[in-house]
């Protein structure tokens, strides 16, 4: 079993230092410290483990170090960066392996941007040696990268001609549409195994400068230096901790503080249920910061990103989730004032952020989410953001109409001033919307009006406003839940991941839904292919005597 | 070997009529006359040959009757429109064969919102009868969707709780991108078999109107009156006749009277050859419906989009294809200012987006191409859009530098008057740009500059201003060029065509390419998935006793 708590005293193949406002995030893989013992991680290649502590610190830094305004990714190796994915891993995994793989290290490396847009923490590459693969994949995700000129080092994409498969972690979308490679250099980087060097990768706008050996140092410090003066992080700390969730894991269900997941095996199901407790919210900014990780929205969302992760990894085989909430809606919709009334303080932004990367981690999740609204439920505001990323929503219409959700200022803000509604929000989808604007796409109408409802909606009017998909009552309830959890069940995993993959995303696709959408859609393909993973394809045959025998037929 | 030359006196399985300003396409499939005898074209089910014919009515209303403003899609068969594609076909499919299948019915729906769009010729889908899967497909195309109300006529998708696949031809990007129907209800409708039917159809936005089957005629006639009232088309005739093609077809050659494709089978390549004659420009908009046909670049773009299709679908081992052109520079220019004096004509407009439209077929043909840049070339203007849309292009850079390119308003225009550089221009990719504008992501000081440019480029020239990929000199050429080629085609095919697809697509996404991007990649995911193909995949049993089993893992 997989798990994804680490902390970096645990850390075994990054060091994390820090230097005021730079912290410096140190790639060390240990060759042999990888998940599997199946492979060496050499040259500072990579697998899951590797990448779990790399996310792991990209979060630490923002909670734990508000102080920090610039991070230097770069390598304790000499004259190697890094290889990019562990080769003889990949040809070792799953299909669901691999997928999930590519999965978790595009969110890191979208974690990445996101600590740069939203929370002042500016990233530079400074790559010290070779840089492949994954590992300029990595250098991508930074605001700025920059290559060290000794000849001999250069960035590489060398997936395509080498495996015959994709660069997967968004590479080739980020060199066309984030650095803007002109897309024939793109054609021909990519296609060119021993990639990239010197003034050239600077001319074709791979890397943002080069510097010799003796300068490169230097160079990178002053550099992140200039990038971390343009933070508005706060100057000094403290931070809070984030501590060890430690989950009791049984055979059948996953218990946190405030999230359960409950296996009904032969189901092939999962009952996800997220308690609200009647805490009262902290009085002010500072009180929060000392409340730190106990604060029960931050908790909550961690143990339900931890689960969501768990899920993926470890139970390939639970296909249909049925969310619930359980508690107080009105300690819900506090808590959502609270953050919405602090939103400029450092520690309530980085809470809303983590949230909003939670949720859009459910919207990337390849298993069907229905939420279940039932009296005694909490889905308000923040987390009635659960039941709109869900593929369905029941809501019980209760003969005394006290079942209700509601709506917060964290579903959307509508500026009532302009002519046209414009809508927006802080928990953006990854397509930049909000949930709501593409539930009702084109219909900033509904959405205005759903945000402009007074007080909760019982279930009559959720239906009527389009919140919710369905409202039996008490009578058909019970089988009606129960046969759309069996229905979809039955159905082909695989139809069922294409179907969510292309309905969730209604409305404009974004770099980052680019890479989940085209990239990975077509990398998973290729995956499949026996081009690929057959006993002759080129992953195979990779590292083994002989050349590979493709196929030639284009598809 | 598959031809997509036909005519309507020669369709099998539509009836085309007209009656003033609205045409009437009527689906008839004959159920023996598939492209194979291994299936029966059941229930107006249709295979690769039936949608041959649909792109050529689509097409023919287009340039030979200009006097059409509307188009009633509809069906002879008794309380049936269409079931879809047919299913025992897709089972009897290769992969390549089905991939190939989507893509080209995909075309072929997009040119019917192009032609909505950009021509003024509005489609009115008058649903008799059961609409499932490709049938309701091919309805979400059309500008609106009428439903006979017979208590049993429903539309559909049921391919993903049936076969365990995706709706393949646009039917969930179309559902919440175009239709904006809630993804919630999306998700439901898409897992239902039986689909929706009457006034539910309506309310959850799946079609426009229901009407009794005593008043359906009428409302339809009524309404593609209505449509046809806003086309700005010219209110008669005459259009002009596209005769056929007739290519001369051997082993190793297609040799039209314009473009020759000459195969290298050894090497998996492939020469592909425009010619321009130096045929003057006709002296007026009169004087081009005369020419018809026979006006060379509708004629040339003609047999370069019948040539990318019999490449796809008859050649699968061709992977590399070089363009080159031969002729009159300056008679592409001087057609290029003769069709955007007379855009507004709607013959020029006509000729002007089927360029487009071949065009976009080659970006979306899974093959490498390289445009080769030499002496005695016609990169000008509309034809240089062949390099721009090639991978990579490679121009000689001859000692005495006469070897040419030159841009023209059909690669974009500038609106200089304004402070920020607008661009555009007639032949958009489907990402909504020009290719131009794609090049340079971003940078729209070097797309001005570039068409600002004043006369003809050199190789020196064209290289600084971005425009070709490489150009090496007279020593250099002849071993670049070849070795560029012999590279390209040893890599893993399926690797090349993901990654072009992810390449050439740089930019902003669009309901377009969305269908290609997204939804195709996912759906040929699927279609190498043993859930859908295996021996006890979906499709596999899907009319044969029992039922699929599933490997029930997610990925």
């Amino acid at each position: 079993m997989i798990t994804f708590d680490t902390s970096p005293d645990r850390y075994q193949h990054w060091r994390l230092t820090f230097d005021g406002p730079i912290a410096t995030l140190a790639m060390d893989v240990r060759e042999d410290a990888g998940l599997s013992t199946d492979y060496k991680l050499k040259l500072n290649s990579y697998d899951l483990g590797v990448d779990i502590e790399l996310a792991d610190a990209v979060q630490r830094i923002r909670f734990e170090h508000p102080e920090v305004h610039a991070v230097i990714v770069t390598s304790l190796k000499e004259r190697v960066f890094c290889a990019g994915a562990n080769i003889m891993m990949l040809r070792g995994s799953s299909h669901g392996a691999k997928v999930n793989f590519c999965k978790f290290t595009n969110e890191t490396r979208l974690a990445i941007e996101d600590a740069s847009a939203h929370s002042g923490v500016k990233f530079l590459a400074a790559l010290n040696g070779i840089c492949a693969g994954g590992g300029y994949e990595l250098a991508l995700a930074c605001d700025e990268i920059v290559l060290v000129d000794d000849g001999n080092s250069a960035v590489s994409l060398p997936e395509a001609p080498l495996l015959g498969v994709l660069p997967g972690t968004g590479g080739l979308t980020r060199v066309v549409d984030k650095r803007r490679v002109r897309r024939d250099l793109a054609d021909c980087f990519s296609t060119l195994v021993e990639g990239i060097k010197g003034k050239r990768a600077v001319e074709w706008g791979l890397v943002d400068r080069v510097c010799p050996t003796s300068q490169f140092k230097d160079a990178v410090q002053k550099r992140a230096r200039e990038l971390a003066a343009s933070s508005d992080r706060p100057q000094g700390g403290p931070g809070i901790a984030l501590t060890a969730l430690n989950p009791a894991v049984t055979a059948d269900a996953i218990r946190y503080s405030l999230v359960s997941v409950a296996f009904n095996r032969d189901k092939r199901t999962a009952d996800l249920t997220v308690q609200v407790p009647s805490d009262p919210v902290p009085a002010t900014p500072e009180a929060l910061v000392a409340l730190g990780d106990r604060f029960w929205p931050l908790r909550a969302f961690r143990e339900l990103d931890d689960a969501l992760l768990r899920l993926r990894v470890n139970e390939p085989e639970i296909g249909t989730i049925v969310i619930r909430t359980e508690g107080d809606i009105e300690a819900v919709l506090a808590v959502d004032r609270f953050l919405a009334a602090h939103e400029s303080h450092w520690l309530a932004r980085e809470i809303v952020h983590f949230m909003k990367r939670t949720l859009k981690r459910l919207d990337l999740t390849a298993r069907t989410f229905f939420a279940f609204i039932e009296p005694g439920s909490a889905f308000g505001g923040s987390l009635f953001e659960l039941a709109l990323a869900a593929d369905r929503s029941y809501m019980l219409h209760d003969d005394d109409e006290t079942n209700t959700i509601a709506l917060s200022e964290m579903n959307g803000r509508v500026r009532a001033d302009n002519a046209r509604a414009e809508a927006g929000g802080p928990l953006l989808m990854s397509n930049g919307l909000t949930r709501l604007e593409t539930r009702f796409l084109g219909d900033a109408k509904k959405v205005q009006q759903a945000l402009e409802h007074d007080g909760p909606f019982n279930a009559h009017e959720a239906e009527a406003a389009g919140l919710v998909t369905a409202a039996p009552d008490e009578i058909d309830w019970d089988d009606e839940v129960r046969l759309a959890v069996e229905a979809r069940a039955a159905f082909s995993p695989d139809a069922m991941t294409g179907l969510e993959a292309n309905l969730r995303f209604a409305g404009p696709e974004t770099m980052e839904t680019k890479i989940f959408g085209r990239l990975t859609a077509w990398q998973n393909w290729i995956f499949q292919r026996p081009n690929a993973v057959g006993e002759k394809g080129a992953l195979k045959a990779y590292g083994e005597q002989g050349r590979p025998e493709f196929d030639w037929k284009r598809t």
